[in-house]
């Protein structure tokens, strides 16, 4: 069996929290990732999109779908891709080795797949300016897991610094789609600029596998390249395509994400933990005995992220209903 | 809209043919790819399988569903991958720029993959041995478009060398479902092997994106670890693992191929073109006036593959049923 030599701790990973919590019984709630528990309903799929290999039509219309959606200039290219990871584990091999600079603390597969690339990272806070030598910065935006977003001008003017010495500024959108008004996909025609944007956490599809990198299209072009024709799965375009054109079911989600996470917040609030910031889509939290806390709720099957480099840390999903959210309640009631 | 630089043709463009051709209406017949045309049945798919990312026992239960059906040798790894072409991408990255040989004529990513990674890259026979600074070789086997299957001994030979090298031999086996038995897999635990397997082309389902590596560990783990987790969508896995088991529908669609391709054999050679080779899910053909039956096809809405290397030939994927049969033994008549 292939194991990865690298493999991060992450989210969701529910197979591994039964083996460790066999008393929690059948019945999980998981708490660990950002994703959308109420999920875009699959719509019907056509046999084509099964059986035969995905068409240049398919890809044109998903891609427009994407750049209407996401409001991309209309200079700048897109990629369409299985899952964001894929760019992130991709765009590291586009470049010699060289300085790259991740804004941290943040999604940890960046610093993973730059160094695994060769590159030399260093971790930034989000404070600091570029390195003289840095060749590639990377920010997260919104952070995850703290919801951070950095100014659009100090993110436009290190683009530009960047593109004059070669580089780029890559900054991964995955939870944008809940705030689609800081997006700079409307500045991707600007030098030095890769967005990546991801399918499967606001549209609740994660299993999917879609995203996109917009920018430039000299870069875009490299991306897909690499790639290769038919990296999407037929019915991940005709699905993303449908998706995205449905604006009021965006909308809708945007406003219940807003009021299930005011929910949470309450919740969390209430049972003494300090909400440090994040997103609609999930919480991070701090507390002197996070770690208790987290195994109290593992062993009442729920599952929420721990962070090793940050011990007081906690972060939440939404519960998928009142129900999810009462066990959360009571579990840390007991904790 | 993002272009590659480097794009091939490949069989199964339907609607390039249809734009170029508005005169054949709307009902084509493709027959330009070597997928076949009866497809496993989609079995359901459960809603976490859309939602979730793929987890740990998605993939090993998979990977395990795989082994079995390729009869791997048990100290081989083997890396699941959104389809081979994403692996035939990938695979020159791995290596620092070196001397690479495909055996020629065949699929053209090989050459375009290691091209396009800064490996010099030479076209041989299948008779010629390997040369001195080879540290890569790439044989497709049975090869496409002519069906050639190069000897077991003479590979694992190639193999052992190359491994002394630190290089390795590719064995792209993306038709081997329909001849398991001439399959490398058994020998994949062998130094310097890398076999590649394609799902979506014997079971029909091109547009599910999913393919295998086979071979020593420890490229594999470099492999899954330069496609990162999350790589194979979650319907994917499901699917493929329920596929891959079915050996009753595989034993069943074998026989069907190899009947359906005599009698595509018998079309052809009724028409005047000499039968090169192939598989029973395409055939290989020459004739003099392969363009012109190529275009005359075309005007009546099916659509072959033609190669603009080998002028005289092309190649014809099966026909889903009798009624493409005939109107394919009519079209040829009128050519």
């Amino acid at each position: 069996m292939s194991e990865t030599r690298t493999e991060l701790v992450h989210g969701g990973d529910l197979d591994t929290a039964r083996l460790r919590h066999p008393e929690a019984g059948d019945s999980w709630i998981d708490l660990s990732t950002g994703i959308n528990p109420w999920p875009y309903p699959i719509p019907s799929i056509a046999d084509n999109d099964w059986q035969r290999l995905p068409g240049r039509r398919a890809r044109d219309e998903l891609l427009q779908a994407a750049r209407h959606t996401y409001g991309l200039a209309p200079e700048a290219g897109i990629t369409a891709a299985p899952g964001t990871q894929l760019l992130i584990q991709l765009l590291p091999r586009l470049f010699a080795p060289t300085e790259v600079e991740i804004t941290g603390f943040t999604y940890g597969e960046h610093q993973r797949c730059w160094s695994l690339a060769g590159h030399r990272v260093t971790i930034r806070q989000p404070e600091d300016s570029l390195a003289e030598d840095t060749q590639v910065r990377v920010v997260t935006r919104p952070n995850n897991p703290d919801g951070r977003i950095l100014p659009r001008e100090t993110l436009l003017d290190w683009a530009d610094r960047l593109a004059e010495r070669g580089g780029i500024l890559v900054v991964d959108e995955a939870f944008a789609d809940v705030i689609p008004e800081c997006s700079l996909a409307p500045d991707a025609d600007h030098p030095g600029l890769c967005i990546l944007r991801s399918f499967g956490k606001f549209f609740g599809l994660a299993g999917l596998r879609l995203g996109f990198a917009l920018g430039p299209p000299a870069l875009q072009a490299r991306l897909t390249d690499a790639m290769g024709p038919w990296a999407v799965a037929g019915p991940a375009m005709s699905i993303g395509r449908t998706a995205l054109a449905d604006q009021q079911w965006s909308e809708e989600t945007r406003q219940a994400l807003q009021k299930q996470s005011g929910q949470l917040d309450a919740v969390l609030q209430k049972a003494g933990l300090d909400i440090l910031g994040g997103t609609s889509l999930f919480r991070l939290c701090a507390h002197d005995s996070a770690s208790e806390i987290a195994e109290s709720l593992a062993a009442r099957g729920i599952l929420v992220r721990s962070f090793p480099e940050a011990p007081r840390w906690l972060r939440f999903g939404l519960p998928p209903d009142t129900s999810a959210l009462q066990r959360l309640t009571q579990a840390l009631a007991h904790g």
